[in-house]
């Protein structure tokens, strides 16, 4: 069996956002008024082994998932 | 004052997702066993105004966060 995790990586404070400043002029342009501290993130779902500790899922996200240097990451079972 | 919205998108089922295959492959090639269905969505996060109905916040996913044909989009307050 397996089970659902998702991972949520985000930038860490401070870290400069172009994409979500992007998006923040653009709403603006379209004529959203009042949008502020848009930031964009990535969200990976997967489906793991049952026996896949927590350790493990760490180190994928360490590893591969989200750059640790500007980004955090967030683990939630699904 | 403001509140808090996230936005979550996701390839709509059946649309291929080359980025969750890459990292599914590179999962496996780091040596994480069992790892399946990987996908990748975006997770925008933003402050709105207050008063910004609910309407407006879907108006915004179609027009710009999410690409309705090929895209499915999740709101929540957070």
């Amino acid at each position: 069996m397996s089970k659902k995790i998702s991972v949520k990586v985000t930038l860490k404070k401070g870290v400069l956002d172009p994409q979500g400043k992007a998006i923040e002029h653009a709403l603006g342009t379209l004529g959203f008024q009042g949008v502020e501290n848009v930031t964009q993130g990535k969200l990976i779902e997967m489906d793991v082994a049952d026996d896949t500790t927590d350790a493990q899922i760490k180190e994928m996200c360490e590893q591969l998932l989200a750059n640790p240097v500007i980004e955090d990451y967030e683990i939630k079972s699904a």
